[in-house]
């Protein structure tokens, strides 16, 4: 195959989820479709690259100094949920159960990594703490062992805060997933299942 | 989500295989991903695109005037295979069975799509047909009803051309995939198969 072919399969084999078939499908397709497609395809991948930008106060992608969430009057203010990627957002907002504002970490304490406190947006955490009027703060960092560290890590920094205010820390839920076999759940799913079991 | 992040999922989403969960994920890779690294796929998407052409011989892709089968001193030059896209070289190539060149049509006889002889490079194969030593012309174009349709034209076409070569003119075989079982085969496979039997 031509040199120039083989160079873009593997630039695709790059993308998350697309193995060599799937690379070599997209490099066929991209040969084969109408320039002006192609460009369309390169211009919204270097604008957003070239434009996007953390929100100053929540760290979600925007192309603003605020993104659309901080930015919208009728979000509550004194919500805050905390979450490791802005990608995260996305199931939270379409699950259609929270209206308050974001703080993304931008990761998860992990020493393996050599990522640790100060690698995550726990100042503006901090920050937001003091200055906002906030109600309530929910850990929703991965169910993981480097999310729960995370969680406990936020949990003790929050309780320790000097803010004036008062608020509830909570984590989001542990259990079995909706629409999901109890013989399929492994033991520490369904012990924190039993653990959390609430009346009905 | 910030229209420019929902610009690029919509461009990825035209992606073969790329759904909306992968268009997301891709573009969140992206997203976070250096700007070199970007930069390197949007480079070669762009130089493979400024820079593919079709042989002049083939119809392959190439970046010179002729691919490099065309150019490769040790193929069989003799041989002609007749494919409807340049990615159909990929498998025959990957079987090691051939050793000749190839004749790409760009694409199959579909009155449906308003494809007719004319669109295709017909005319380029009885060129090669005139002024090349051709011993056999294999004729590998789609199984399917367009396929056979075309196959079919270019087998008169060719039987009725005044060359001054004798040529065979063949069919790749159909029968059952390898590895399949008969129990799922359709009766048309099993058809052929039966029909195409070989002694052993």
């Amino acid at each position: 195959m031509e040199k120039v072919i083989l160079d873009l399969i593997e630039q695709l084999e790059y993308l998350p989820g697309i193995g060599p078939k799937a690379a070599q499908r997209i490099t066929y397709y991209l040969l084969n479709t109408s320039k002006g497609k192609v460009s369309a395809l390169l211009q919204a991948i270097a604008f957003a690259k070239d434009n996007i930008q953390f929100c100053q106060n929540c760290g979600n992608y925007t192309v603003s100094k605020l993104c659309s969430i901080c930015t919208n009057p009728i979000r509550n203010k004194s919500l805050i949920c905390i979450i490791e990627q802005p990608k995260d957002i996305i199931g939270l907002e379409a699950s259609g159960k929270y209206n308050g504002l974001y703080l993304v970490l931008g990761g998860q304490i992990s020493p393996l990594d050599n990522i640790g406190p100060n690698d995550l947006r726990i100042n503006l955490l901090l920050h937001r703490v003091q200055t906002d009027n906030i109600s309530e703060i929910i850990i929703a960092t991965n169910l993981n062992l480097e999310g729960e560290l995370t969680a406990n890590y936020i949990k003790d920094k929050l309780a320790n805060s000097k803010s004036n205010n008062h608020f509830k820390i909570t984590r989001i839920a542990s259990g079995l997933p909706a629409g999901s076999d109890i013989e399929f759940a492994d033991e520490i799913t369904l012990g924190r299942a039993l653990d959390y079991r609430t009346e009905i």
